[in-house]
């Protein structure tokens, strides 16, 4: 069962791009009464577009007037700019307020934002695991969170009534929530999130620097599985190199797992052992199943990207 | 303009899985007084599944019976099953007949069947750049080929009429064609398709080793980024171990190429160098548009898996 959605009736989302333009438009679908979503963003062109397109109920001047009086604040700036973001509305926030984030890194948002934090402000950092390769304010839908995960990241000492309501606030957006510390969230995200980002831009590079197949063939022939990859290496580079920077531990930890695991592939190879390849290989199938068994995917074949196939992995030419 | 369909009258497709069944199905959608098209698969219950959905106009009790009769033989087998495929077939085959396959690696194949093709038969190897993650007869749909591009690789001494016969069929089934040499198809599909698989099968195997994130939250936490890689690491086993096997110079070398960027990467977020980082990932995005502008992708925020976005790229909520 979906939560109340109306944990907090004034909510101020600093950052209207992707996240914060989706919590907006989802807040507003499921809207109660007496709700305002404030919105700002610091980049003026944004500002201007998500006005235009009525992303927010309000409009603030500056991120302090927006979160005056608001008894949510989101944070939905890249990750390296949570701290200076927190700084500047420090003086704005009062007791009882609740601050959250949406930032791809744990452990380096808390250490930013936290000094920062008045006493008797709730400070809970989190992270819907959730997006789109798009940006920017028209990149929002409300459904964007609807059966994904977030993920909240509590202090030791995190009041537990802040946290309820926090829970409740995302699950009034479709959201499931689950609790781990910042370290942990770091680490299985830069499995699941962080490296698999890094080596698709990777690839993408190694394309364009290729000597003996130009960059013409690569789009034309790309069908073949390339073009799965620049999907997601077409991210926002901004957030992208914040998330490398923010999180480089683990990232150089989980990457250097990956070189190993790449390092006996290229020897199968080299060597010619089809066996292990095939077992490799094999094993990859029963993750997927996880996965779509999880309600994190759909099984519909999608790598042949045709309109006729539905989302219910059925070729619709079947039931027709 | 698409080609006429009647190019061949009697096709024999020897092996029925996701593209053979996909030509099956195309060729008798589109198809012209007199076509037959006769099918044969050595995997017992690869042709009853077959047989049962109706794939092909007859189903052969052997290759060689396929093969007799026919005036277009397609050899639909994993890489490294063609070489023996062909010899069994060799004394079925007749002057004027001609032969392809659509193996994902052409150098190999050229030189498994090569020797199997008597005199006077048309050997012209081909690969249509087309597929899902899915396998098997009931994988295979009509419109698989539709925009795509078949790679033809004719040896020096190819009859004209015969390439140009294998390209309207091609044509005829909706794909775009075009020829290259049989090196520079394995060097381009290296880059195009078969690292970008190694390294999908690659991510799965590491986030399966790791000690401190689970399973069980790998696949939980997939939307970020991951459960991308686990679609085209579902692929079929059998076809990709043939692939790395027969193609192993050019994967090895585009692999270095790849492992020598990712070390500059590496280095880039050891160091805290977000200008490479930044400079690196902003590029990506131009080969992404490049990919969307040419037909071979849509731009739809699909990262989202949501049913309410449209294949057109715009999100449903601002239509309706």
């Amino acid at each position: 069962m979906p939560g109340k959605t109306n944990a907090f009736d004034r909510v101020a989302i600093l950052g209207l791009g992707l996240i914060g333009g989706s919590i907006a438009l989802g807040l507003r679908r499921k809207g109660h009464a007496g709700l305002v979503v404030v919105g700002y963003d610091s980049d003026d062109a944004a500002r201007a577009t998500a006005g235009e397109i009525g992303l927010v109920d309000e409009m603030a001047a500056s991120a302090s007037a927006a979160v005056a009086g608001a008894d949510l604040v989101i944070l939905c700036a890249p990750v390296r700019a949570m701290g200076g973001l927190a700084e500047e509305i420090s003086a704005a926030l009062s007791p009882g307020q609740v601050v959250t984030d949406v930032g791809s890194v744990k452990g380096s948002v808390l250490a930013q934002v936290a000094p920062h934090i008045p006493g008797g402000v709730h400070f809970i950092p989190g992270h819907p695991v959730a997006g789109t390769e798009q940006s920017g304010p028209r990149a929002g839908f409300a459904e964007l969170f609807e059966d994904r995960w977030t993920i909240l990241t509590p202090p030791g000492d995190t009041d537990d009534e802040a946290l309820a309501r926090l829970t409740d606030f995302w699950q009034g957006l479709g959201s499931r929530v689950t609790c781990m510390d910042a370290d942990h969230h770091d680490m299985v995200l830069s499995i699941t999130s962080h490296i698999p980002h890094l080596i698709a831009y990777n690839l993408v590079a190694t394309a364009h620097d290729l000597e003996q197949v130009s960059e013409k063939e690569v789009i034309k022939f790309s069908a073949g599985g390339f073009r799965d990859f620049t999907r997601i290496a077409s991210s926002d580079p901004t957030m992208w190199r914040d998330v490398f920077l923010a999180n480089r531990d683990a990232v150089l930890e989980t990457l250097g797992a990956f070189i190993e695991e790449m390092t006996i592939l290229r020897r199968a190879i080299r060597q010619g052992d089809g066996d292990l390849l095939f077992d490799l290989f094999n094993r990859a199938r029963d993750i997927r199943r996880g996965i779509i068994e999880a309600g994190q995917e759909s099984a519909a074949p999608d790598f042949g990207r045709h309109p006729e196939l539905g989302e219910d992995g059925e070729n619709k030419k079947e039931s027709s």
